[in-house]
Formats: structure tokens, C-alpha cells, sequence
């Protein structure tokens, strides 16, 4: 095959693209029944596989990746585009330590998640099962085709994944591998797929195809997550925005304040986790200056209400896109709130559900902040930049989702899962 | 108000209903938020007191409901929809009974689902919260009013009903009592809320209005649920099909199988949760004569493939149509197949997920269906008929799903929640 049409199916048009989308559907189908019946041993064997094959070819897959970064150059992408794009040997043995620590996660299937017994002798079960398929649609990161694929083997499931056209002949490179895995394993190389082709409308097919697909994760820019969740027939996880707040309470320990505020801004600025909005207690605005102190120094750029530009003149002035802007850089919004429901108002009115962190020695204050804010994760005195399944203890993450539905939060192998009832009985006939 | 004019907005057409439709969305959200933050008590107190509000208004329930009885005669419904739509005394009495017992159930909300430690001395708990706003879509029966709005209020949501058009002045009536109760209690009434009217474009209306409304329940045809899966911009919790089998294995006990496919096909006929495709192993096929001896003397008719009609003449010859037929009558059809694989393969093929009972001694076998069939509930040695939320002692339900996203099976007030992070430090920021 030459290297145009390496991302081309043959005689593609739009409905050859469709019979082909729904063959790849047909043939995840069949893999992930097979799959939902498969030990555990022999999921862990060919993660194992996957993982010494990644390692093996890591010079074919870096190859692979250059032809991509030759392209993505052409094309002027940013230098965070770039760098996200790009596989060092470092990077890929990475991918392969990280599918060795997915074999090595306790198997999320047939887990019994409750059991009861009935007055007539019936024992229930409630299992964990497979979902089935799920569709992964990502953009540039080729190392999504390797933790994503093999997180979805782990829960028994079978994944078609969607890459970016920048990154298709890594991914590919990539996709080998993980097959090569399944190959030795025994399993149904059908149990990983790449979608074979660059155009566009392989992904509306994809979305499309519910009776194939049961559900589809898409990791991306704002503009992939809004086509998703408009076309897509099936469920989503979907990640919207980290717009993550902290709130400094009037009973905040200023030491604590300011070390906290300066790890959720600055760790690293471009994660979800990353806070995007300070929320400070009139009854705190003492600690501002320090707080403002420690992050300027730091490099970050401060957006205030008037009340914060008041308190201290570094802050700039906010306007009101700058309360739903997630920054993703070094840039803070910086609000003056009177009391704890001002802040939750602001949280309501203005974030994006993810995380939110409260600083404060008023435990009282800090349970209703707990227990009424609607996000996935809410911290007292810790760190928005927690917001990671690794490092709740949870092991590899597909996406930290923004819904409420199945899973919220950090998507890893157990919210891969659905579950069902079995019951076990002696002739029971209900009356 | 007109009885014309009772289940009509003011100024109806399609931009006014929808605009009268996002107001009731909002007055939803804002009563979900208060709801989430409502102590266990105080539901307890409101659903008490609709159900103390049912008792008192009982006559003009009966009432309401003989309107909508004659109405329901000039368009000359079925027998089994009129009895369907009756409320008795007798009946709003058991809704009423229904209320007191999901006050009675354990309050889901704030429930602590796994908790656990990190090693940087971070607390972590996963509870349960409610979803939000739920959306029923309903038809004929007027008691889903009282036990939908109950259930959902149970478990903090805020519930958006839209009844069937025959049963509006019932249901309207029963709404009534509800609200009686929120507002004793000191709850937003908007926390249960009756769309008031009776006009489809409502229905759209709903559907489209994903900001308001968190998941959608459809109770109905299949129409209904055709529509409201093709149309929600929403999670739809949906019962699509009870197309249940019982198989009757090799080594399955005569008496017990006997026994059980009577129970599961006959008892009741219009659940769900009634059989309607019985498989007998080709090993098992002796037992055939004195299975169908019951069921013919319980006025069961029988439809078979080949092989069955064979071995019984009382069988009717079966068509392709009838292995994807849900009956909900005394029809049975019947298919040899050759062992447990054949038997799966079967239900894989035409089944809807819901329910599957195997009969048999045999452990291992019954353990290969248990694991491998993928239905939201599996049963050994027992009926089909046992596929209730009540029979399996979780209380009152809402329906069951035949999907596999956030609630399967049985939809309980622990299934209309989501859950949270909560995380407890004592200043710790991520390296």
C-alpha cells in the first residue's frame, strides 16, 4: 500500500466509508462477546504481549512518528501541538509500562458488587459485566491508541478507536502492536481496532452505529465534544471542562491557602485539573496579598472583580467571559464572595461540573461545600490538580468524565463496566 | 378553567408550549438543587403526606379518573387499556400504600459507596448523590403519577411527568395530592411537576431540552420508545422489550421444569417478565409432553419449530417472526436446540437482554448461562416471573432497563442516582 493511500480505504466515498464503519462495528461486536467470556489470564496475557511488542518495534513506531511530525510541520501546528504529537523511545516505553500496570489492575468482570438472599431461598448477585464496544474518538496524541485500547480490554471490552489524522501512522505503528498482543494471546485481534482511514466521515458513521457501538468517549477540544454529543446515537463520556474553582474561606489557614492556590494554578496549567478561578472570602481578603505574592512570582497573571483589583493592584481587570474561560495557561480569575453560599452560587452559575477545591479550618463550612456542590470531585484542603485516576488510587484513566450518568469522574476499568443480576434458585415460581 | 381548556396552555402553539416547557425545565433545576441539599426527614414528611392527601382526596381522584373513563369509551379503547386506566378506591389506596413504603426505604442521597485512603494521608469517599431532573413519559396508567414522582423525589430528583392524553385528569389529580404533599413538608413544589398538556409537541419539547433534564424514562409501547430513543437529546432509561426464555437443559429436573415454564409463562402473561420462548434441549426433550400438558390445560397456545412439533402435535407451526414476538398473551413459542452453546446463541440472536431462566441440576452449565448470556438478569431454577424490583427487595421501581448504561435491570431509587468524589486532606498539593 503507498503511503497516500495508507489512510485511504479503497474506493472510498461516502457509503463505501459506511459499509466499511459498519463491518469494523460488526467485528467489535463479535470480539467484545468473545471477550466477555474470556479469563482474566489471558486478558493480562496479551496486555503483557501488547506491551513487549510496543517495546519491540519502538523503532518502527518512531519512524512512523516522524513521517507524522514531517506532515504536522508542513502544516505550522503549535508547538504544544507538536509536542503532544511526538513519540521518543522514552515516550513509548512509557505507553508499554503503562499497559503493564493495566494487566496488573485487579479484572473489573464478574466482580460481585452486592449479593442478598430472598425469604423464598433466592440468592441475587448483582455482577459486573463488560459494556460491550466502546468508541474512542481522540485527537493528537498517539499514546491515547495504547491506554485507551488497553484499558478497554482490561473491563472486557472491545474498543474502536478514532484517531487523529496527525497521528494516524503512529497510532497505527501502535495499533500493530497492541494486535500483535491480542494475537499471541489467543484473543480476537477484532478486540482492537484503528479505524482505517483519515476522512472525516468515518466518524459520523461511527457515531452513527449504536446497534455496533455502546458507547463513545471523545477526547478532544471543545469543538470534538460538542459534535459528539450532538450526533452521537449512543452514550457518551464525555470530558466538557476542567474549569476548576478553589475558594478560600474566611477560616482558611493562610499558609495552607497560599500553597494550595499556587499548585492548583501552576503545577502544570494545562490540565483539567488546573483551577481556572479564585474565589476569595471578603472575610479572607487578608491572604490575598500573599496569595497574588506567591503566583506572580510564579509567572501567572491575575483577572479580578473589583473588589480583588481593589485589594490588591497586580490583578487586572475581569470581564465577564473571564468566570467560563478555562485558561489552560498561566492566567487566574480572581473573585471577592461573601460567604460560603456566594461562592457555591458562582460554582453553580459558572463551572463546568469537574473539580473544586475549598481551603478552610471550619470542617462545618467544609462538609456543606463537600456535600452541596455539584462536581465529580470536591476537595477540602488539597489540591485541584489531584483530579486524576491515578492519583485517586484508581489506576489508569480513559478521561475524567463531566457527566452524571454511569461514570463521573476518572473513567477507568470499573467504569468500563455495566453490571447484571444472576440468580440462583431451587424451583422457585412466584406466586 | 373549561374542562376544554384543562389540559391546554394559554396561547397553545408550538413556540408557546415550548417556551411554557423551558419554564417548567427551570423551575425543575432550581427545585433539583434544593432537593439535593434536603435531609432524609423532610422527604419522608412529603411523600407521608401525599400519600395521607391521596386517602382524603380519594373521591375526586375517582372523579377526575370517571372523566377521562368516558372519554376513553367514545374512542373506544381496548379492554385491557380501559382497565389500565381505572382507578378504584381500592387502587388509590395501594398508590397511597406505595408512597408510605418508599418512605420507608432507605434514603439513597449522601450514602457513602467506597472510601479509601491515598498514602499522601488524602481521604477519599465516593457518595451518592441524585442525578437531578428525571423525565417520565407515560402512558395509560395513571399510578405511575404517584410512584414515579415518588420514587424520583426519594432520591432527591426533581420529576418532569407526562402522562398519557386518556389519563390526564387522573393524573392531574393525583399531581395535585403530591404537591399537597411537597408543600406540608416545606419542599419546592416544583419538585414534581405534571406537564399541563396534553399536546404532543410537548413531548418534543422535552426531549430537546438536555439543559433541564438529566435522564428520560420512557413507560410505554414501543413507539414511545422508538421515538423518545431516536429523539432525546438525553440518557433514556428504557425498557424496549421483556422477550424472555426459559431453557430447559439437558439434566434439568422434570418436575422443577414443568413447574417452571407453567409459572413463567402463565401467571401473568402481560408482564415483562413472562416467557415467551420456551428452548428445550434436544437432551431434554422427553420432558417436552409433560410441559406442554400444563400449559395447554392452562389455555396456552403453542407455536414450534420443526423439531418440537415433532415431538408434540399439540404445537403450532412457528414462523421467523415468532422468535422476536413479545406476546404478552398465552402464546408460547418452542425450539429444540442442541446444548447450552445453541441455546445462548439463540437468545444472543433474538432476545431483548432482559430476563433468561435456565432449568437444570447441572452446576457447571448453569453457571457457563449465568456468566456468558448477556440479559440484564439471569435466573437458574426459578422463573422469569421473579423480574421485579419488589421480588428482588428493592423496593418500588420505576421500570426496568434493558439498556446496559448506569441502571440495568430493575430502576429502584438507588438507580435514579449518581455519585461524587469527596475528598478530605489537610493541605496536601501534588508534586
Amino acid at each position: 500500500m503507498t503511503d497516500a493511500g495508507a489512510a485511504r480505504l479503497p474506493g472510498e466515498n461516502e457509503s463505501g466509508i459506511e459499509r466499511e464503519m459498519r463491518a469494523l462495528g460488526a467485528a467489535a461486536r463479535a470480539a467484545a462477546r468473545e471477550l466477555a467470556r474470556t479469563p482474566a489470564d489471558a486478558k493480562i496475557e496479551a496486555l503483557n504481549a501488547a506491551a513487549t511488542e510496543l517495546r519491540r518495534t519502538s523503532g518502527d513506531i518512531v519512524a512512523a512518528n516522524t513521517r507524522d511530525m514531517m506532515a504536522a510541520e508542513d502544516k505550522d501546528l503549535s508547538e504544544a501541538m507538536l509536542d503532544r504529537l511526538l513519540l521518543t523511545p522514552e515516550r513509548i516505553e512509557a505507553m508499554a509500562v503503562g499497559l503493564d500496570e493495566i494487566a496488573r489492575l485487579p479484572d473489573p468482570v464478574g466482580e460481585v458488587i452486592a449479593e442478598w438472599d430472598r425469604p423464598n431461598g433466592m440468592k441475587i448477585s448483582r455482577v459486573r459485566t463488560p459494556i460491550g464496544v466502546i468508541g474512542i474518538i481522540y485527537e493528537s496524541r498517539p499514546n491515547v491508541t495504547a491506554d485507551a485500547g488497553g484499558l478497554c480490554l482490561k473491563a472486557g471490552n472491545a474498543a474502536i478507536l478514532r484517531c487523529g489524522s496527525e497521528s494516524f501512522h503512529s497510532s497505527r505503528a501502535i495499533a500493530d502492536a497492541l494486535r500483535a498482543g491480542l494475537k499471541s494471546a489467543g484473543l480476537p485481534e477484532a478486540a482492537i481496532q484503528l479505524v482505517p482511514t483519515t476522512n472525516r466521515a468515518a466518524v459520523g458513521a461511527l457515531l452513527a452505529m449504536h446497534e455496533f457501538v455502546d458507547v463513545i468517549v471523545p477526547r478532544g477540544g471543545r469543538g470534538l465534544i460538542e459534535r459528539v454529543q450532538r450526533e452521537a446515537r449512543m452514550p457518551v463520556f464525555a470530558h466538557l471542562e476542567g474549569l476548576c474553582h478553589v475558594y478560600v474561606h474566611g477560616a482558611a489557614d493562610p499558609a495552607m491557602a497560599r500553597s494550595i492556590v499556587l499548585n492548583a494554578k501552576m503545577r502544570r496549567t494545562g490540565i483539567c485539573g488546573a483551577a481556572e478561578t479564585l474565589l476569595i472570602d471578603r472575610a479572607a481578603l487578608g491572604q490575598l496579598k500573599g496569595i497574588v505574592d506567591d503566583l506572580v512570582e510564579a509567572g501567572c497573571e491575575l483577572r479580578g472583580d473589583a473588589a480583588a483589583r481593589e485589594a490588591d493592584a497586580r490583578i487586572e481587570s475581569a470581564t465577564e467571559d473571564d468566570w467560563t474561560t478555562e485558561y489552560l495557561d498561566a492566567i487566574l480569575s480572581v473573585r471577592v464572595v461573601d460567604g460560603i453560599d456566594a461562592a457555591m452560587e458562582h460554582i453553580a452559575q459558572y463551572g463546568s461540573d469537574h473539580t473544586e477545591a475549598i481551603v478552610t479550618e471550619d470542617a462545618e463550612a467544609a462538609e456543606r461545600f463537600l456535600n452541596e456542590v455539584d462536581s465529580g470531585i470536591l476537595l477540602w484542603n488539597a489540591s485541584t490538580q489531584f483530579a486524576d485516576g491515578g492519583e485517586f488510587g484508581m489506576g489508569a484513566e480513559i478521561g475524567i468524565s463531566t457527566g452524571k450518568m454511569h461514570a463521573r469522574g476518572p473513567v477507568g476499568a470499573e467504569q468500563l463496566t455495566s453490571f447484571k443480576y444472576q440468580i440462583r434458585g431451587t424451583g422457585q415460581t412466584r406466586p
